[in-house]
């Protein structure tokens, strides 16, 4: 429950692998490690044995001890780990809300960027010579001579799936056929007659959410954006908790890479009916991810990443056939994998380099994706340097009480009134803040109470940790201020921890408060920390000691508010106009190398030239670290950030050292 | 029966399908196109309606008029032609032995040849630099720089097979590792430490029989030989059945292809065992066949290869990865294809030319491979000719009354008493003569009766038609000769019509007499005029009135008798000390090829260069098969047969021509 489907499992089975075996997603962190407590469900029948009712059944394996504990301390002792109960007989089992995995909102769109058409794939017509008795040469060789003669194409080989085709394609239209032409190279399709459309897809995997842009390869016209949520989700949450999994099951890569290829073959049918084309007539197909992603996807076990010295499998750009990964495309179709840079930056980093080209802007410019992992680079025209920074789940939701992805129904937008220190609300698919429920609950009575909050999102949460220090309710180390006393503040006997109501339990979905506890803050400064001292790192490397912009990427970069995120400390100082949210920049790097060969070569010499720069044990990373955990990590923050603060309740003296920056932002 | 397998099988569906789909084949000439009647089968049971026996059965399909009137003809009503007898209820049906398509005996033998061991992949051992932080390039980087440094390999591309077991390969001997590199150009498999063992597959796709050679790429040993049934046999016995079964079946390629490809994964098998490897270690296969066998094994329909003018889809050599075309070998190899020359002359004959290189001769060599076609080739040192002639299936025991493939219990060798004019014979499997069964039967009085005769294959109706003429029994016209009268003739009663009678009912298996009949006759005469008149026209192309050596390849080369083959006329004048048998040299040649790659350049030389000649519509072919059709075609053929005539009962006038020719010899 609650989708009701029945299923007969093997006797010993997990309830989560029992869950995945009937199409059911239950949220995990750990990757089933019995770590996180996100996977609980609720057995609610199964004890078919009167005489014993808890751990004497025989239908569930008995909790733990590990068990026990974490869910007694989580005051849900009825509950179990999904993860962790095992399955010996008839169950009926409910998952709560809180424990399902849902499917994302996606909010990924693409900026619509100026590119050379120059696709690897091209179409060439040509008239054969027909067969005739005495004139031995085959077909292809036939067709080799034509392409040769008409279109000075030499040294081609033919892909079987196209040899196959070809005699009854010379033959359709009077010989005359479209050859499908790769690299010049390869003859990849042949087509009876003139044709004159092709088409390739761009697939952004991410972590969370796979994306795939159909391209009109002739005019380089998207048709078709789809997205989807990754569904090696339901494996492990971030990047490390996959590879655990990779790792600790025999069949985990075979079931994470089966699951990814899956999604991509889904993405290119849907992205090819709304296009209302078959998705064999997608000839070519660019693939980015971070190193994790291009592993599995490849098929490569993703094991050597999980530790030092991180050693890729293959950093460069690699062609293979599409079928040869599972991709159900054209069978001739190469599929293009966009090069890595080193350790977790991976060919999604590079992809946002090929569409925003940073580095060939005479300025020292930050660009930052925030995805499960962040990934940092820092460009002039004469130097790349790049990092990743273990940034963990927070902002996206996870490690978080009430957190949760970008769903509908999590708080996404947060405004704490310095003065009655009282919380305002926006969930995801409502337009009404919190305040204006009333009204909005008179116009459509009828409906589900579709805005009440299930929970927060990262965006939600990086307003709410800064709205909260902006109402003064925090002090700068993150700690809540304990003179606060209002509704909204909730303190237990000692006032030794608090937490602050941002739901109250008639504002939530579930009847219970959303609460942002101080084990929440402390997440979120800790995130903040890593990706800031990332940032800092690299300009230490660099030499450079200010930034002249700052690009933000991917779907968080997007939908944070640049303001909250200075007011947190999240980048280095940066004026606040030339903080921009560009996207999701990987897609539209993908989708940039499917339609022009030339920046596939690009993007292998960006792969080659940038610095990587290995955060993880970087003694200079671990002082920055430390340093940066404070709310705001300094105070020039302010002072970039123009009205924000003017109803804040903060009280702030302005450093020395404020005065000579505001000095060169004004040269 | 007589397998006894059950199967519910699809309302409507043919006898013959529902055979194929318990796993029994049912000989079929024809390709179930109800022209041949090979197929008959006994349908003993399955008349559950007592009161309606025969057509009015709803338990089978009624016969067709077509059918009835064929059965009638045959003498044998109350069979059904497996082909046309549709399923519609519950059957018990008999396979009699002479419509079970028998597993043949293989009798091809691979002859030792020197060649210089020159594989296409090659094994380098390598010791690679370890991963280490602030070393950025990808383990297949590190890769590529060993093979760059210590053995001068650039521009090296790299499996996806390969690339997903390079990390663990790499570790696993601290960092060295043998990489099995083809053409210098792809690694296809990384092994770790130091290997040095490396196979590969030769393969000769017959017609009817499919043999494997595994080869050690480092000895150039041959470590297992294995033959199979090429199991298309069962969707039709000659290349024109299966061409017109692919046209008129949706399925048909499909069905034929994977046979064909499940029998060559069962070969690797089974060659693999027999030198206790796993398959996945063979990293190389050659494949040869006629066109329309090469076609089949790519997924190609051979449709055009069926009529005028012929076209192939692919003359040339060609390198598919062994998966896509379905083979189960290591995953990283290729599949080679040795090139075709035109028509239905292919990969098989171009490899016995790779193997025996009559072409390098300073003589006129005619080089003649017989299986369900003729290959035939004129070679000097100047020039090559080839054609192919459609002799038909008579040479392989189709289209003769009791004619059989080599199977046991079918007549190789057959002795006609030229005074007695009676036959004696002997059985394959069996080393008695049957004047000599008496005493055998003394011996082993306990076995079955395994020498008594089922049928005849092709080298005894070779024998049998040489011998009945040499014995006076046949006229030079190939009639019956109607003064001969003794007790293995038959006459009917106005001796217009007459019969051999080869084996006794006391002599065979069913109890029906073996026969010679005319119609048998004529059809060896079609053949063998049909191999003469392609040899000629190859001369007279060639503008050669002699030949210096005649080389007879393939398994039915091996086995006829050279001096049989003269008296009945299927190759022009040699003398008979040149004549040479050299087995299954189209194996030979795929090995070849196998383990010497200069050879694989020297295969698509052969293949540009050769002069195909098409008999087809040749107007010269038609003339000398006309005049082919004589028992001999020329008197000449006994000059150079020595004493084989000293017994004969024929009576011939030495023509005027011969002295010349005699002159001509002794030169």
């Amino acid at each position: 429950m609650p989708s009701g489907r029945r299923e007969q499992v093997e006797d010993g089975q997990t309830v989560m692998d029992a869950a995945r075996k009937v199409g059911v997603e239950i949220e995990s962190l750990c990757g089933g490690r019995q770590s996180c407590h996100k996977c609980r469900v609720i057995v609610e029948e199964g004890h078919f044995d009167k005489h014993a009712i808890s751990s004497s059944s025989k239908h569930l394996s008995s909790p733990t001890n590990n068990e026990i504990t974490l869910l007694k301390k989580l005051g849900t002792p009825e509950q179990r780990l999904s993860c962790d109960a095992q399955i010996h007989g008839d169950l009926l089992i409910t998952i709560p809300e809180s424990s399902q995995a849902k499917k994302q909102i996606i909010r990924k769109k693409v900026t619509n960027r100026d590119v050379v058409i120059d696709p690897v794939i091209k179409q060439y017509y040509v008239t054969v010579r027909d067969a005739q008795l005495g004139v031995h040469r085959g077909d292809w060789g036939r067709l080799q001579d034509a392409l040769e003669t008409q279109w000075d194409l030499v040294d081609l080989s033919i892909d079987i799936h196209a040899l196959r085709k070809l005699q009854a394609a010379l033959r359709t239209e009077n010989w005359s056929v479209t050859a499908i032409v790769w690299n010049n190279r390869e003859v990849i399709d042949v087509q009876p007659g003139h044709k004159d459309s092709m088409y390739g897809l761009a697939v952004d995997v991410g972590s969370t959410t796979v994306a795939g842009y159909l391209c009109d390869l002739q005019s380089g016209n998207i048709l078709a954006t789809e997205a989807l949520m990754n569904p090696q989700v339901s494996y492990g949450e971030d990047l490390m908790s996959r590879i655990s999994f990779v790792i600790n099951r025999a069949d985990g890569l075979h079931l994470m890479n089966t699951a990814i290829i899956d999604s991509i073959n889904e993405l290119a049918n849907r992205t090819a009916k709304l296009a209302r084309i078959h998705p064999r007539r997608i000839h070519d197909i660019v693939l980015v991810g971070n190193t994790t992603m291009t592993h599995i996807f490849l098929g490569i076990n993703p094991r050597e990443i999980g530790g030092a010295p991180f050693a890729l499998a293959n950093r460069d750009a690699i062609d293979i056939k599409a079928r040869d990964l599972g991709l159900r495309l054209n069978p001739g179709a190469y599929a293009h994998v966009l090069p890595s840079q080193a350790g977790h930056v991976g060919a999604d980093n590079v992809a946002v380099l090929v569409a925003e080209q940073p580095q060939c802007l005479d300025s020292i410019i930050l660009t930052v994706d925030i995805g499960t992992n962040a990934e940092i680079v820092l460009t002039s025209s004469k130097w790349m340097f790049s990092a990743s920074s273990p940034t963990g789940p927070a902002f996206e939701g996870g490690q978080i009480t009430s957190g949760m992805r970008a769903a509908p129904g999590a708080i996404e937008r947060v405004r704490i009134d310095p003065k009655t220190k009282l919380p305002r609300f926006r969930v995801i698919g409502e337009s009404c803040w919190s305040d204006q429920w009333q009204h909005r609950d008179n116009e459509c009575a009828d409906t589900k109470p579709s805005h009440l909050a299930s929970g927060i999102c990262g965006s939600g949460i990086i307003e709410a940790v800064a709205e909260l220090f902006l109402a003064g309710i925090l002090f700068p180390d993150g700690k809540f201020n304990p003179d606060i006393d209002c509704n909204a503040m909730y303190w237990d006997q000692e006032k030794r921890k608090g937490a602050y109501i941002l739901a109250t339990e008639d504002q939530s979905f579930s009847g219970n408060p959303i609460l942002i506890t101080q084990q929440d803050i402390r997440n979120i400064q800790l995130a903040k920390a890593a990706l800031y001292a990332g940032a800092k790192l690299l300009m230490m490397r660099a030499k450079v000691e200010h930034l002249d912009q700052v690009i933000l990427a991917g779907a968080f970069g997007s939908y944070i508010d640049p303001k909250h995120a200075m007011v947190l400390g999240l980048i280095p100082d940066c004026k606040i106009e030339n903080v921009h949210a560009v996207g999701n920049a990987a897609g539209d790097g993908a989708r940039i190398a499917l339609l022009n060969r030339q920046k596939r070569a690009h993007a292998q010499d960006i792969a080659e030239q940038i610095s990587y720069i290995e955060t993880a044990l970087d003694p200079d990373f671990q002082t920055e670290f430390v340093s940066a955990m404070h709310l705001p990590h300094q105070y020039d923050s302010f002072h970039n950030l123009g009205g924000i603060l003017e109803n804040s309740a903060v009280v702030t003296k302005v450093p020395r050292r404020t005065r000579r920056r505001r000095r060169t932002a004004n040269n």
